[in-house]
């Protein structure tokens, strides 16, 4: 619906900082590891006593939920609060996003209240970044998932996740399992995986899960799980969506947890200190099974954990780039 | 619904200083001067990296909306946040304000709260007013909108407007145009006009939507739009709720539009460096054209910037004045 | 549905302090006046402009609103901010918790987001209870309501009602009347009026609202309502949930009120300088008569007023309490 032009520079400011943040891809390794960084200083807060910092002090963070997502918006309302903002919740029904220019008005009026981040969830691919491309310099946009249900803090928390628990990208087998074809986060984690330099990135799904040509981007494409997982580093399922589970070529829950479930069995094919994540809520029985799901090598609540992190990572440095736009827009 | 008595002194303490706000009638224009003052203030607040000031800290705003208004309910929540207030958004339904006494008991929970201020909106006629009536000199009432759509705030907020972009009142011809009779803001707008000196207020509309004896407040009427923009300095376009529009009497909305849609053929009618203005939400191409709304006449945006300053100035000038209200009474 | 086990020794740390607050049931003397001094400090600060304390700065508070109930949410939102805490609202749909596991992982994952505190109101008997015993020692839970509609807060507010205006548990004679049977605040009520030391606790209901061997919790029995009457300090009204009253055993509304409703008359028996109490909403005629809930002895709204600050108290030594804990375990 959103025509996209110039994807990734849109989210970028003259010097190269962060002002947007719609989507991982185009974004350099020193820009993903620097998010990654700031992300890491704020895991440590949550054991201590005053997680806040004021960071977004005197802002106003306006979650614009087109689609509702209770535990999206949860995250980046305690996110945005940790950063000391004042947050406005609005549920927005998607039916206004259909005229574009009644979402123009509605941007300009959010703009003239002197909000200072959209933090944006649309069912559409591109809203995000539609939007970031009407908005003046005053206002940072986040990406909280558009089309097809992915967002890039997603993938980013995934990444925090993997370096805190192996340090480098670089020697990393990781293979990503499930549903590749309707999941926009599964590119998103290809791309940040390459980048980062992980060593090999695998995608194992059935035929009818995979998108043509997907090898183009640079992995290796197993349809066998036994297969695919072999000496793997890292296991990143994905979430299934049980509505999408009924078309003809697909096969029941009980035929895909067989073939593709996650078992303690089918792990023993990873390296014996390989991690297993996935980015919940869990379907137990039919992509992971529950031994594995709540077992030593899930990574799955430090994942939740380090959500919070990037999302506090992203806005603040979103907010401090497109501050300094400002500030040479101002100057100009 | 609710009778009406003395309906302008309850918002005064015995100094004669705001401790309500339920409506501009009544009010000098030392006062309506002192909202425009204090709320300019506010404005400028805007180009800071910190918008907030502590006036409301500690202080608890309940909002009191008997009638859903997400965009208004976000003006006052923000204006709220701004000032440091904490704040409870209460949806509560239409139909317990039919059993009066069930209305007294919630107001009085609220106050046993300790809650500070309620900002009140309702779909009756004095609904703020009796409220205001009801509770003790704990909490200040501000009116947020009650019966037909309209609220004190939204005339106040243009006549800040107005001086922000004229400077002064007194050289001018503001003409107000459109539903003027089913619009209570109408009326308001003519009251803070008149006392802050304007030089000649104009209403335009067809006859079936003007008030019987409006001329009697002090306005010229016209029912053909060119003559009565003629050299006017102000234009304000009032909304038109389309489902008024299906009476008999009224016309088609493309007869209205025609008649009395602002255009830029018909604004040249005006001074050369005439404004214009319009409450928002815009209905295209019935009340006004894209090109004039969106023009560099328009003033709609900035009707929202200052409507947060607006509201931040009443909610801090009516908490001040109820608590030395509240010394006073503590005193005697 | 939730089986309890060591129902009272969960919410105490190592150190015998409050840890969560899930009943009044089994809480000492001790914990119980401390409470109740807690809660009195925070009293005052009603009074004061700036009524928040710094106590859970930097905390993240939940509220996991299982059933709605707008007024409860109200009051622990409130009690939160005051003590200057985030809070997160979330409506979980009952239908989540009848899979036990389900309601497991959502609460892990609010544990995994670094939340501090879960407020719980379930329709379940014994919801809060599984939850403190789910949780590790980073969250205090308190019980916002489980199963009928009773919540400790209640039972606490009503004794920090009777002590600010009686001054001593040791002489009063306290009557609780209405539907025993389905209250379990009126259970609360009994233990902690018997454990402060009330001389003697009295329960007045018609036959059909007792639960059997009640006497055996040590409180007299009446079912005439103006021999209960006599000479009571304190009589504390239960409040009637009216879908109830239709079962073929219990009376008409009109009866129930001729019987057991507080008028002034029924009031004489009671001492001269008896008060009353009543949880509110009222049904006004049905439980109670307006001139008593209106009167000079009626505490309903002191009641609203201290049921802030004991929730205030409960959350503020409930989180001291759990960080003592978490310490312990750490340094175990």
């Amino acid at each position: 619906m959103f025509e996209l032009k110039d994807a990734y520079s849109v989210q970028l400011n003259q010097e190269g900082q962060l002002k947007h943040f719609i989507t991982v891809e185009g974004l350099s390794k020193p820009l993903l590891t620097e998010i990654l960084d700031t992300a890491d200083s704020f895991v440590g807060m949550g054991a201590q006593q005053v997680k806040k910092v004021p960071l977004l002090r005197g802002k106003t963070v306006a979650n614009l939920f087109f689609e509702a997502s209770t535990r999206t918006l949860s995250t980046f309302e305690l996110a945005a609060k940790r950063l000391s903002a004042d947050v406005l919740n609005l549920n927005i029904s998607t039916s206004s996003t259909s005229k574009g220019e009644t979402l123009k008005d509605t941007l300009q009026t959010l703009e003239a209240m002197q909000t200072d981040m959209f933090v944006v969830r649309h069912s559409d691919s591109g809203a995000a970044h539609f939007i970031a491309e009407q908005v003046t310099p005053n206002v940072a946009v986040i990406n909280a998932g558009d089309g097809r249900h992915a967002h890039p803090t997603q993938a980013m928390l995934d990444m925090l996740t993997i370096r805190r628990h192996k340090g480098q990208f670089e020697p990393l087998v990781v293979a990503i399992v499930g549903d590749i074809l309707h999941s926009r986060v599964a590119r998103s984690q290809i791309h940040a995986l390459l980048t980062l330099g992980a060593a090999e990135v695998r995608v194992i799904a059935p035929t009818t899960l995979l998108p043509k040509h997907i090898e183009m981007l640079g992995v290796r494409v197993f349809t066998d799980m036994n297969q695919g997982l072999k000496d793997v580093d890292v296991v990143i399922m994905l979430r299934l969506q049980k509505e999408r589970m009924q078309s003809a070529l697909l096969p029941s829950e009980s035929e895909f947890y067989r073939l593709y479930g996650l078992t303690n069995e089918k792990l023993t094919n990873a390296k014996p200190d390989a991690v297993v994540m996935h980015p919940g809520p869990i379907n137990r029985g039919v992509e992971i099974e529950s031994a594995v799901a709540d077992g030593p090598r899930s990574l799955i609540l430090d994942q939740v954990t380090n959500g919070i992190a990037v999302r506090m990572a992203v806005m603040s440095m979103a907010m401090s780039g497109q501050t300094a736009e400002k500030n040479n827009v101002v100057e100009a």
